[in-house]
């Protein structure tokens, strides 16, 4: 007989860890630090405690790990995600990765399901932006991107707590952060499931999909610099306008990624600042940031000689100067094919079509994939993210359960 | 003979005033209740006190006020300007137009010469932006746009200190400045001279110019309703970006103030911000402000089209919400034919082009036209304004000078 995930049980426990750090609003508040989050940490060792029979093991990054013994392998399967959330976030972003592991371990557990591997469920630290301004913390320092050397000197920019002192009360240790990388002698696999977060999903009316890579991120800073000066004496003609630069150059910006026209490309201009910002002032200066996600090494190059090309059109026509930095260019992360494989024919054989689509957010699974396999497993979310209209069926969660749990079992086999 | 004002002295003063409130960046900071702005009135009144013999009265407003009587009329002739500075402000703008008011009293004193109304210098309290949020404070109470219940309850933004206390400590009286109000019996005439702050007169090559009128400003608050969203999981086609509908609306209103293409409008986006202004969410809502300075009534209606049409449009086309409130619709002020016509005649007199410019900018002449003849005399500056790189030539601030001395000579036997 198949085994099947427990549908109930999992909706019960997505509405209980989500009563955890719920606001007024309706969002959830589990930053990392937060009361609520080590609520949701103490809720989660409880209820492995209580209906696993195990005790989780925090790493030094104070990653939660819970271990199934294997019979037969020594390197473990990971599957898990966050739970953490950003500011008024919503009950699926990373908690149900989370508590998918927990419902397939569970699965196994009440089943007495022997695996050849042991089966680590995980739920990272920090994988959202928080207080000490590092995402993707927990697999971060997983993969080698974080030292102690970067994390020594962070503080809560709320509370000014030292992070050695949080890290310490979430079980972690600052000290011994470099020895927590992950080999795949010791993980050979991971997998995360985590809902979409936009509506490709929906729009082509498909509740699953396997992650074929996880998108590259580009950030600029753009300083315009025009020249600030009086708004009813200086007439048209003689005026050096920054922000009416920065208009075109964000409209530009725009028209070359519409020229584009992928799903899998986005660009985005969010973060915007006026100096002087005052009515009667000519604006002269203003700083932005200019972000590319893209996997096409050649998009992007298209992208950036597009927003090059208007620039010096607006440098030209405006008396303006444009100065640009790259602050980030984080490559794309390819996901195993032998995941990939693992998940569409667990797809198949729920009757479900094939599906990969490129993941447009960051995930802990793009910083896992530097140091063993990864994969990802997409749920159809309704298109809202970060807040709490973020909404997904329980249909499709437990489509999703059971396709994880059979690729899961079907990796336990291929592997070695 | 031709009285004529004495260009080192006027040159000497203009270089002592600037002295105070000067600070390292090599600006003058001389904001209403602030020491230097104490210091400011200190100097001047033992200047005026030494050199004209007269004692400054300050009014209920402490706008400061040195009469010369005269030997026929009651009704007084006043002339004069402010003070006070912006931030990091040049020497000219308002210091000038005082100064050059004190070199007429002096140059009339000196040479013995009568006139038939009494001359009174004045200089206004509070006309640049200033900590209590109020411009050309001294002028709006005599004109009686400010009431003793607009200003009861103001205070200091950073020292929170009373307006009442400020006011009290300059030599005005909070109680009784609803008594303050000008009329034309006690003042009928007043002549301001200001630097031009834009580039008019230097492009036209022109030392002087008589302001015909002064602009209307008007402004209106919008706020650009889009969807917040995740940066990288929201395709292009599905966003609803309230910043880029922004700089669609702001270029839109650029291209409609191009196409009436005059030197007397302008428009402006000073002042805008992104919400929540975050490098990885698409932008949920801008609110900005938008300014447009014309006398033409007809233009602002064609403006303002341009905007709705374009709002409607972009409305449409990004399916954002774009709400717009008025916050501003100030009239323009048109000066006295009589004081344009007695500057006129004395630019010929002087051998001097005529040339009638319109105010862009505020200024305490506006407020008082509301209740007495008023007039302007413009003088050519580099352009620059409100910054320490504002300059004007001591060749056409004495050439000034001479042209409002033979100005108000003239008024002095045409006025009844």
């Amino acid at each position: 007989m198949t085994l099947r995930v427990n549908r109930e049980r999992l909706g019960q426990n997505l509405e209980a860890l989500s009563q955890i750090g719920k606001s007024p609003r309706g969002g959830i508040n589990r930053a990392l630090g937060s009361e609520a989050e080590r609520e949701a940490r103490r809720w989660l060792c409880g209820y492995w405690k209580t209906h696993l029979h195990k005790t989780a093991a925090p790493d030094a990054a104070a990653n939660l790990w819970v271990v199934r013994p294997g019979n037969a392998c020594k390197a473990k399967i990971a599957f898990g995600s966050h739970h953490d959330t950003v500011t008024e976030g919503g009950k699926f972003d990373g908690a149900l990765g989370v508590l998918l592991a927990t419902e397939i371990l569970e699965t196994l557990e009440e089943t007495h399901t022997p695996t050849r591997h042991p089966f680590a469920l995980v739920s990272f630290t920090g994988e959202e932006p928080n207080p000490f301004h590092v995402s993707t913390l927990g697999s971060k320092v997983l993969s080698g991107r974080l030292h102690r050397a970067d994390l020594e000197h962070l503080e809560n920019e709320q509370t000014h707590a030292p992070f050695s002192e949080t890290l310490a009360a979430l079980g972690g240790d600052l000290q011994k952060i470099d020895e927590a990388l992950l080999s795949p002698a010791d993980v050979c696999a991971f997998l995360e499931c985590h809902i979409e977060q936009g509506r490709r999903l929906l729009d082509k009316n498909l509740p699953l999909a396997a992650v074929g890579k996880i998108t590259g991120i580009y950030r600029e800073d753009i300083t315009v610099h025009g020249e600030a000066n009086h708004a009813g004496t200086t007439v048209m003609r003689d005026r050096h306008d920054a922000l009416l630069a920065a208009c075109a150059l964000n409209l530009a910006f725009e028209r070359a990624l519409r020229a584009v026209d992928r799903d899998d490309v986005t660009g985005t201009v969010g973060q915007l600042l006026v100096f002087p910002n005052s009515v009667n002032i000519i604006p002269g200066a203003v700083v932005l940031t200019l972000e590319i996600r893209t996997c096409d090494e050649a998009i992007l190059e298209t992208l950036r000689e597009a927003v090059t090309r208007a620039a010096a059109a607006i440098e030209a026509q405006r008396g303006v100067q444009i100065e640009r930095q790259v602050n980030l260019n984080q490559a794309p992360a390819p996901m195993s094919p032998v995941l990939q494989d693992a998940l569409l024919q667990a797809f198949s054989d729920l009757g479900q079509p094939p599906c990969t689509l490129t993941s447009m957010a960051g995930h802990d699974a793009a910083n896992v994939a530097r140091r063993t396999r990864a994969g990802m497993l997409f749920v159809r979310s309704n298109g809202k993210s970060h807040c709490a209209g973020e909404d997904a069926s329980l249909d499709d969660i437990e489509l999703a359960g059971n396709a994880m749990l059979q690729a899961l079992l079907r990796l336990d086999q291929e592997l070695e």
